[in-house]
């Protein structure tokens, strides 16, 4: 059974997020004042091959922790759909 | 009242994704063979001042059409917690 999977990899809160306030610069200049903070991150969408959604849920977590997500500047989340 | 706003954005599906292609030899490499498919794209999180849930989104949409996706390559959804 195909699983998808989405793993969200955002900057962990305690860090400085550049892209996102160079983003929010960006936002203020084109007249939207109401955002008040931007941090960006990566969504990661994966098509899992799996007997059940644990296993399933198991890969992703793998492939977050050896490859997708730093853990020293990011933090990661998985959703199955 | 503050709104946490999340714009997913991700690559057309009609596109190549070959940063996605790229992540899923990697995975291929770490003995992940499980993933079919990968594709990356982006988590954008917004802090939002905005009377009503109704106005976040509007204000989420604009910034998403005029800065955080290129609609010629990517499409984005709006996701308000």
């Amino acid at each position: 059974m195909t699983f998808s999977v989405q793993v969200k990899v955002m900057p962990l809160k305690e860090l400085l997020d550049p892209q996102g306030k160079a983003v929010m610069g960006g936002l203020g200049n084109l007249g939207l004042n109401a955002i008040h903070d931007v941090r960006i991150g990566k969504n990661i969408s994966l098509q899992i091959e799996a007997a059940s959604e644990e296993e399933a849920r198991q890969i992703a977590e793998q492939a977050a922790k050896k490859l997708l997500a730093n853990p020293v500047m990011e933090q990661f989340e998985i959703n199955i759909n």
